[in-house]
């Protein structure tokens, strides 16, 4: 059986030596950074997950090109039900770390290429679905996780990847051997970069003419010579680094912008090469599966965020408020919206020429529309609920502190009967589920802008139709 | 095959004898009344698009009853596929009629039936499942629609049934005799009660101790002697009287208030009497069926809103201005919201005891609660994008005058090549889409009030699975 | 004293013999047409407070101009207290007809005027100031009611006024003699145009190069030779002619096109042709007033549907039901954000170069921007709360039927001690607030459409000095 | 003159001797502390503009108590043009810091008390007025900053003060002596009160029977033997201490925790001891001034974010972006409106028996409600405009470093022509205004709970003179 677990997951993220840096220094030890050890304890957790009884049967499934039983965070949908799974998947995990488990971007990309790369060989005669397989088998068997490197920096977003003065601002291939391609440039908010074993590289955009040298796909292992790391600031973050007042008490997220700085990849790892013509097909794929992870996993977390609601409710006094009960409404509104039309987006799915099971378009973006929107007032209602100490609670360092300690713990008793530490400990949690930013970002700018997910629900709708009708109804001929 | 024809429909219709009146007048030809015929030809679609090569496979199927082939609208679902057909049927008939097409209540109620009169008979030894199938083979080999009956008339909405000074505020039982029960009261926003053939009744309420003779459920023919219907008054009502500035040119509603005066009904058609503990429960299928139906029509009434905005954009010389296509896009992803969260409830759904399928209410819900909220700003978007001549457009009988007809017809000429007929055409549909009341109010208050929607959506999430979950991440035993 | 009252505004109107088309039909008897006349005693308003002890140091002040007692609606503000006092009277005319009064929109045309035809002559030497104080002077003494002719049929939107096929789509100029102008064309939309004794045409839109013809403004009298009204079509509108189920008892909206058919106009009428530079400018002008005006009624209107809609609670038996509370709340805070930003727009005018006073035109189109997006969710808490009725309420001629009048009046009861017919007249208002065309749409079309208000506000911020204070906060010199 | 310099405030603070807290360690100089000396700039900032020719005629006036000179913010208002500064000064010095600048809440619990005081004294002939105005005087002569020290810990939500098993959980009396008081309790979200001279206790609540020794009100210094300030966690706060990624180069936010632990107030200082009725009334003044406070300096706070966005639309090169446009445009609005229905507030003021001025309460709570729930739409579209580098910036540190540094510099570049130093300044400081949590969450909780300001206009409201209005309308008598 190719399915790992934690330890074991652990222990293959052990073996690799990423080139990483944080506020200014080189980090050796990755795995035991307590900062990036969060967000490696998120992914860990779809490892986890898929070895408890309860869950197995969902994580897991038999593959259908290896033959084994494999986590699912590694297989290409290949039905109805398999899309189905992966929403449900989301929504557990997303309510299990209550944060992203940064596990999603690598499927939706190997999602993605198993549809195009498949068509591209059609049109062109090129062996990349091939190619592609044999990663996937590598992958499932060695039950390992991949992470999206899709966003390009992008440099002035007025002009096209070859207009740019620096021609590295969208990542681009600088050279071709026998061998294989070097490419150069870099790629931001890599979610997770560091929890994975491979990078899979994608154009993060449409390319026209003269765009050739960025119409490029890979994969490579996180630490291969020339990669760089940076993780960069994000609210909340040197809690994690002392180990004090962290809220969520094991995961975490972090983003790390990706330097790709002449980094050589070999040729049976390019899965498209100056097809201009599909680049925008490819984006298109990735971001409609990885919108619609989102439906999934956040509809998870707002179902952590309710219940962190309810739970303030009931240690303030106030479960029987009914403006605190409509806002509860509000949260279980939204997470089912998003749920909704993300199953609807599933069920609704269409199978693709090489095999692989597309999801509605329409309907992922959908959700994902609403989860543009409506996450930051999800925020609102917690923190509306919650009271005012999510702007400033007193660090466990004062509520431990000899002078000051006892003085606190009186002060902060809510509910009679509550212990004050439960307290505390809830309030802690919700800023971090309302004020970390690295998490809290990706609701609005993960997959993709909102403007380009309202784009894509018009252009993928039939207006014709719609029109046709209307002029039947007011009898126009 | 047991599938009527439109014209058969109207035949049907054209036997029965009801007692209605309009505007304090009695009605006596109803078939060809010009304002209740909109609302027929409404229900006669789904006639007509039952016999059509397009839709005959998804409006019609075999039924395990008679085993004959019938209207899906006949037919308490018995499977996923069936629960999925119904969304899909109700859209699609929402764009073909642009309004209501007022034959879902009847199913719906069905539905409820098949379901609740099985749970009633094991927990009480009560012949009622088989009377109500008796009903339903009678429903099925004849096509007749039913009319939903549920909503009482309610007195003072701060007291129970029994407690109203009148007692007949809520339909009653007066009266048990050895062929039937006596019952009294009135039903109000009575949808298309006048184009059905049988009226089925349910409670509207829970029902408490004291309430007996209150929870009661049957079925009798719309004209039943005792049985009074009033067509009230809805905007835009007179002009399909006189038949003209009708704005769709073919389908309307029409929604009585419906009085029993004495009406007498036999036991074989009476499927409840006196378990007061059911009567939530019946209301609350119903009610769940009723706001999935209203998931699929709203969101094919928003598609034939679409057209017509986007018809307008053409016709004005506005297509290409932005502001009006992010508002398009807002209109498509409403309509793709209550679809995909209709859909997903269907997908979604569990078989009952009794073999019937149901729905998961909390995703049902929750496409209600979008369309109690937001239908009234996608009038709002159309009404926006199409100009002022919604409130004022000079009537036919002016386009048609030979003193200013002619200069009408030249004032209202809007983008270079469109006749100057269409536009006025598309513009009283607009109107008729937007304004007229007996259609637009049922977005809000069809299916119970958007406050019972809301409280359902709480009643029927796990709070409890959620606060374990936040207590999880905060570190609480 | 020149104050008229509404016996008197109703005698000069009889005076005048305009062309009137309605359904058809010429119109003869304006003034005793019943759906006219709800109109007209809108306007009739404005005269009858004006008159009454509690409202007339507010409605009448001094004419700088004639040094007589006036109507405030025949005087450009003067001061900020008279800008003051255009907020105030509209939020309590509001109230009071529960509907548009329709006299603002020529105060705000002769508003526009006082400035901007000083501005032009003092740059191109013309006569129009002087000519417009004739005109205003005249207006006052007599307590005439002036009529907004702004919104021309526009033809292809995507087209200047030249540039249309048919070059009479906007209102231009088609022959210039000794005595005067002739003009042609169409405004749309001329609410209250019969209740009007002169008709104040202004151009619509900026105009350029080329549309010198349309760059025209004027007054005349609304029943001048070759203008003819054509009152259109708004939901209920046989309602009044029938004289039955109108719900406002007394008052009521109606907005013709008023066809221009080469009519003369003096050129002691004229006030503006061919400044094409200040055709933009005259309108902005006119809007920001009219927008402002709209700030008042609106929230007088608010007033009016939430006192409705508390009602409703009262007969409904629902005074205590919290979420009923909630959307009371969400009312009154609409009508004071509309009140206060107009009124702030009010004490933050200040003075033009020909005395009159100007609103501040950010805080004008900030409450607007609200009203066109909020005035429909205001509807839509009003419907909620009253219940289903204002869909289908039966006729008064039903509840009047011998045989079924009876039976309707025990059934609509509602909560204990309310009068049946009480409640039934509130519902009845509710449908009108709610539901009537012609007043509802003018919550988003009038003043222009929601985009022209967000435009306003963008083209009137310093955004440089937004930028500056950021690059300051950030340490960027 | 008492009006003091920017140094001679920093001079004043450094004279006193608090008792202070911070993340387990005592804090022995406060002005210094990097992470409490951004908020003493803020306030700081109060100081500076009073002495700018720009600003001193609006910052300043005349004392009627003292004579002097002084700064508005140690004058309760006086007059109409008071009322009206306080909101421009508060919108300009939101603009000005990009933050809570932390004077307003001693002011309006002055405000507050010189209302209160004289209507207690008037009805229970007590000395309170007398006191405060001497204590006016001194604010007033020394140019002090006072806090308000308004929010208790409150336990259970649920019970009165009196009601709680542990009686500290409201600050109350615990001895009354010859001389003075001594009090127990905390206050919470204490922002700046180690920026303050003076801290102003007022009750947080209305009070009943039995909370006698809770209704107490007075003022104290800030390094008062026994007062405790605990400065609480906030996002981003350990950049402050490191000085490093701050976002914003010199202003920021604190909110400690104040406990008075056991803590004597002499009689002079005692403005209110055991008068319950007036606990409510109080409490009611100081929100409704300090609701207004945050409609001035939150819609400068917009100000800043706008041009934040402005400036990042020029640096990513998306200035010409439709959609961001039309997101400027929601800032711009929703900013108007804030300082719109706070204008107004102002404008409609009303003098009480005191003397004061008092806003009016309606439009104040109007204004605030926008802000709880518009100031989180507001961070959206900041970050909507601004991009996803708000969520993981790499660290100024990492910017600098020898080996990434120049790779980050890069590829960091935006706009052609932006010095890539500015483009990450401007990213640092949309973190800082978007994800900062002492300031976002003040947009929610300051001046009290949503909750409390919807059901403020609601109490405020003539509600009987709506549904009069109405009843008319409908012919109701």
């Amino acid at each position: 059986m190719a399915v790992k677990t934690f330890p074991e997951y652990l222990e293959s993220l052990r073996k690799m030596k990423p080139t990483a840096y944080m506020f200014g220094a080189r980090v050796e030890n990755v795995v035991d950074n307590p900062r990036i050890r969060g967000g490696i304890n998120s992914t860990g957790a779809t490892y986890e997950l898929a070895n408890l009884e309860k869950y197995r049967d969902l994580l897991t499934t038999v593959s259908p090109f290896t033959g084994e039983r494999i986590n699912r965070f590694t297989l290409p949908p290949q039905s109805i039900e398999d899309l189905v799974a992966r929403v449900k998947i989301n929504r557990i995990l997303g309510a299990y770390v209550g944060t992203c488990h940064q596990r999603c971007t690598g499927l939706d990309c190997m999602a993605a290429l198993s549809i195009v790369t498949f068509d591209i060989d059609k049109k062109h005669g090129t062996p990349y679905y091939n190619r592609f397989l044999d990663f996937l088998r590598y992958m499932q068997k060695n039950d390992f996780t991949a992470n999206a490197s899709v966003t390009d920096v992008k440099g002035d977003r007025s002009l096209a990847p070859h207009e740019q003065p620096d021609k590295d601002l969208y990542l681009r291939v600088t050279e071709k051997t026998k061998d294989g391609i070097v490419v150069k440039g870099a790629k931001v908010h890599q979610t997770g970069s560091l929890s994975a074993h491979e990078l899979i590289v994608l154009p993060t955009r449409a390319m026209g003419k003269g765009d050739e040298d960025y119409a490029v796909a890979f994969a490579i292992p996180a630490d291969t010579k020339g990669v760089i790391h940076v993780v960069g600031r994000n609210t909340m973050d040197t809690r994690e680094i002392e180990g004090v007042d962290c809220g969520n008490i094991r995961y975490s997220k972090y983003c790390p912008t990706v330097i790709y700085d002449e980094v050589f990849v070999p040729w049976e790892r390019v899965f498209m090469c100056g097809e201009i013509e599909y680049s925008g097909e490819i984006v298109n794929r990735f971001s409609a599966f990885h919108r619609q992870s989102h439906g999934g996993c956040k509809s998870g977390k707002i179902d952590a965020m309710t219940g962190a609601a309810l739970v303030m409710m009931d240690y303030n006094g106030t479960s029987k408020v009914t403006h605190h009960k409509e806002k509860i409404i509000d949260m279980i509104h939204m997470a089912e919206t998003l749920y909704g039309c993300s199953l609807a987006a599933s069920y609704e799915g269409k199978k693709e020429a090489s095999g692989t099971y597309f999801i509605n378009s329409v309907l992922a973006n959908a959700s994902k529309i609403h989860e543009g929107k409506q996450m930051s007032e999800m925020i609102r209602l917690l923190v509306d609920i919650t009271g005012g100490y999510v702007a400033d609670l007193p660090s466990d360092r004062d509520f431990n502190n000899a002078e000051v300690g006892g003085l606190l713990k009186k002060y902060l008793q809510g509910a009679v009967g509550v212990p004050v530490e439960n307290r505390i400990k809830m309030l802690r949690l919700v800023e971090k589920l309302a004020m970390e930013s690295a998490d809290t970002i990706s609701d609005l700018h993960g997959g993709g802008s909102p403007a380009a997910h309202r784009l894509t629900i018009m252009r993928e709708s039939d207006l014709n139709a719609r029109k046709n009708c209307a002029k039947r109804l007011a009898g126009i001929e």
